[in-house]
């Protein structure tokens, strides 16, 4: 198995735990976080597979993911009432999940020898559209249009792999550095509530 | 005209209905009511095809899907108002469709010699996409994530069917039994307002 | 560069502004704005894109359009204030990008040798459907689903334009007449609030 699989799995596995807890902050029932925890982890890599025409997706190829998003749905039923409060930790995995996607939509674009400006493209749409899927079927406003900075992370995430690599960096070691860049900011941005400016 | 043809247009048919309905109840115009027909009845359809990488979808390539719509909503919006309660009624058709929806998709899979558990995915979101679109557009809680079992019963529903295969049963009957199987499954659960338990 | 590119390098630039004007109307930030034009801008060519299989979908090839998008939303960022009432402006660029974008529809649909009825099917979905992510991301009632005729507009100008072909018509003749059809006529319908009768 691949480093990037590795990545992959891990981001499949963190969208999953954050669907399945913003689906039990909204009391759904069992088979209900199980969807929501389907369609946060798979969303994103969905979206980018139909746009580059990559079919069938992922997902229907590969029964691995299905199995990570099961484990990780039942896993947070299970073990997730042990914490006080969800929306801390739907948010620390939300940020996981962000870093771990931008790095695989990145790469996606990176062997299909696309321009650097898709391949970030590719990276924030595989990195934020899970996310936009659960928060509109749960009617929740889009982490990415709240007031904190989000999108812009990935995108800086992405940007920095770019760079990285050109400096002939290990592609692992950049892979690893670019997701703490986004995980730490995405922290960052939301405890010091940073936000960007409007310029209008 | 195969019997799976015969199948999907009973479905089509019926999502048209409580698509139309829907949008009746929300007192939508003519138009919004055929577009919200539309939109139920190939919702499902459509992304099954498109994750599966079978395109042009099929309504682009086969005028018959949108000659029934039509037909559909213009009937529903001329003798619907016969019905006191357009939300009883919503909820049959909405069972039928998810019914003859589920069967269409297994059996596409299986034609695609995909997995079992994948046949069965793709028989949910055939039969469940198209609702939970019509329930977004409208701003309405969709059905799947409401309190009543909904696609476990899809699940099952198709899980019956590849059992029933398996013992040799013809194919047909094996459709038509799994088909009643998720239509009387659904309207019991709703009639005794059966629910999951939270596993949490 | 052809007449048809041109006619859709104006309706991605009307989009792109409708996108940026609701997303300041919702007090975004300047991301957010980016976001909301890019996908208001796309989303009609994308979803036609998906739907007849033509991957990898036109923005991901071009970077023209991407370059369009930001410079009609960082121009709408620092221009827009000076009007006065961010709905009137945002209701035409929404009415001219769906008169162009009906056109590159249908045009699209008749270079495939596609039927009359998908063609205008083509066309309204790549007229529409970029407004209805912008108002459903922005937890608006779709445009599209308001009181006042919409979809109806953009079917009768696609309509309008197969007609003018059939008597021989200059191709580009047809397709100015049409779009003006379409833009004037969604101006006077909601000037004087003109609406489908209900047929229930």
């Amino acid at each position: 198995m691949d480093f990037l699989s590795v990545i992959e799995i891990l981001g499949t596995c963190s969208f999953a735990v954050s669907g399945a807890f913003s689906a039990m902050e909204k009391k759904l029932d069992a088979f209900g976080v199980i969807i929501l925890s389907f369609v946060t982890a798979i969303g994103g890599g969905t979206l980018r597979d139909l746009l580059i025409g990559d079919t069938p997706v992922g997902w229907l190829r590969d029964g691995t993911t299905t199995l990570v998003i099961l484990l990780a749905a039942i896993g947070t039923m299970l073990f997730g009432t042990l914490l006080r409060r969800f929306t801390t930790t739907l948010f620390l995995f939300d940020a996981l999940g962000l870093g771990l996607f931008t790095l695989v939509g990145v790469e996606k674009g990176l062997q299909l020898h696309l321009s650097p400006g898709i391949c970030i493209a590719l990276g924030t749409i595989t990195g934020s559209f899970g996310g936009v899927t659960r928060d509109v079927l749960l009617n929740n406003v889009p982490l990415v249009f709240r007031k904190e900075i989000y999108a812009s992370v990935s995108i800086l995430g992405g940007l920095l792999y770019l760079l990285l690599l050109q400096v002939d960096m290990l592609s692992n070691l950049a892979t690893v550095l670019s997701i703490l860049f986004i995980v730490v900011a995405r922290v960052m941005v939301v405890k010091f509530k940073l936000a960007l400016p409007k310029m209008y």
